[in-house]
């Protein structure tokens, strides 16, 4: 591991970056940011050794961190542009679209598809950290189809940062994720919207300290040029969560509606169980 | 401050309890709970120097801290057993319907309707724990309604406990708090609900670290036997509140289904705006 490449420098590309850098103090991080004064900042931190438009054709691996409506078309540019021993990462929230469009491109096999559940409601190269990425989950999809060497070279980095691989194919993937991380964040930037809207009206900013909302309403910092493509990109699974969401919450409301005391308690006592589930998570 | 009875010895009665124990050595704490274990456990942990179906005499404060749609039950009957030295204090998450129930109360005096902003997703004695309440915000209500002399033997309890004094009249607080915790909690236990539904499809425990999903889901662990009585005892307000947010979902899942990206993405970016109200909170 000599040279990676980064094409978006901002709190994901960045952190990376830190930790490979922490890990390997010899390595070669260039880079590319399509705003100039994340690239500048990306320079000052250390995030990047050298800004370059394009990765050199002796790159080991070329990282692709921007927003998930702009990596179909830098994966296929990028594709295009290495050598024969460069992998290329992708590290979107969304990997069904991106695995059909390169289904059968002539370097399929020096892809990787990938996605660390690892972020925080701050975004750009100011917000990157080099332990973001200890210890999290990091999801590769159709494992199968890159070159076993090169495999070689991303395993290389992943351990190095310490990063738990799960596999799974891309549809299960935005499945899954369209309930876990994406619903979680429109529900928190919703419930922002709401409070927003009911200040407006009362004039009256209260101190929402110990109330629940914080940790709630955390997600509604999230930054929109990341969180908007995602919306979008995994359109159907995200449309079916929510489907179920907006369901469950207007049967709640009819409970509340027409008192029916019991039946509430007995559904909230069931959704408990998601305690297990977290702690499951854990293990 | 000699003597404080307590009732309702959960995780609010009892760290009230280890609270004020720290700070006054030689307060007796007298307290019931109608769960037997619950009182049981209560005098093992310290909670209560003795358990005592109802207050002595000479008790300075009695404070009543369970579920809310109890409240106005063990409010009256409380009055109606204590001496003329007694201040009771309510805990309960809603002000309007108890204000009013005891409007006309021979001892309305002796009454002051309290809310501290304090809780975990935990429950019961053991949850309980001293610093729980410490620096917290506490809103009174009706405060012109107290005696002077019992509001004293009140405030003393309250800054030895270092709570933040806020005031409000009954009504504002319930409509306050229906959207900043209230809804917060629905929003959590339906996000929770809908991933368990999801979960029941598929037979597959995906590894939730990271994903925004266990900050968003944490209050979806908290006490039913707490939750559901709020949620019918606040209905009007919560009702408003939650249709709000249905509004808005449903309104943002009209923009994903036909592919607004740049209307979605003002709207996050508008909602970000949050960031700045919960960092005046913080002031």
């Amino acid at each position: 591991m000599k040279k990676i490449h980064i094409i978006g420098l901002g709190l994901l590309g960045g952190s990376f970056s830190l930790a490979a850098r922490r890990k390997f103090p010899e390595l070669i991080v260039t880079g590319y940011d399509i705003s100039e004064k994340n690239q500048k900042d990306a320079e000052i931190l250390g995030i990047i050794t050298e800004a370059k438009n394009q990765p050199d054709s002796d790159t080991d691996i070329v990282l692709l961190a921007t927003p998930a409506d702009s990596l179909g078309r830098i994966l296929e540019e990028t594709l295009n542009q290495i050598g024969e021993e460069t992998l290329v990462i992708d590290l979107g929230s969304t990997k069904s679209k991106l695995c059909q469009l390169v289904e059968n491109h002539p370097k399929r096999k020096q892809y990787l598809a990938g996605h660390p559940i690892a972020g925080t409601e701050y975004s750009g190269p100011k917000a990157a950290f080099a332990d973001l990425l200890d210890g999290k989950v990091m999801i590769l999809c159709e494992l199968e189809k890159t070159d076993l060497y090169l495999k070689e070279k991303a395993y290389q980095l992943f351990e190095a940062l310490n990063l738990k691989l799960r596999f799974m194919d891309p549809e299960e993937h935005d499945r899954h994720l369209a309930f876990v991380s994406h619903l979680s964040h429109i529900s928190s930037f919703m419930l922002g919207k709401t409070v927003l809207q009911k200040m407006e009206d009362d004039q009256n900013i209260f101190d929402m300290a110990g109330s629940g909302f914080a940790s709630t309403v955390r997600l509604a910092k999230s930054s929109p040029a990341m969180w908007a493509p995602i919306l979008t990109e995994n359109k159907e699974n995200i449309l079916a969560a929510l489907d179920g969401y907006i369901a469950n919450l207007s049967a709640i409301r009819d409970k509340i509606a027409s008192s029916e005391k019991e039946s509430i308690y007995q559904e909230l006592a069931e959704i408990n169980q998601i305690r297990d589930i977290l702690d499951l998570g854990k293990g």
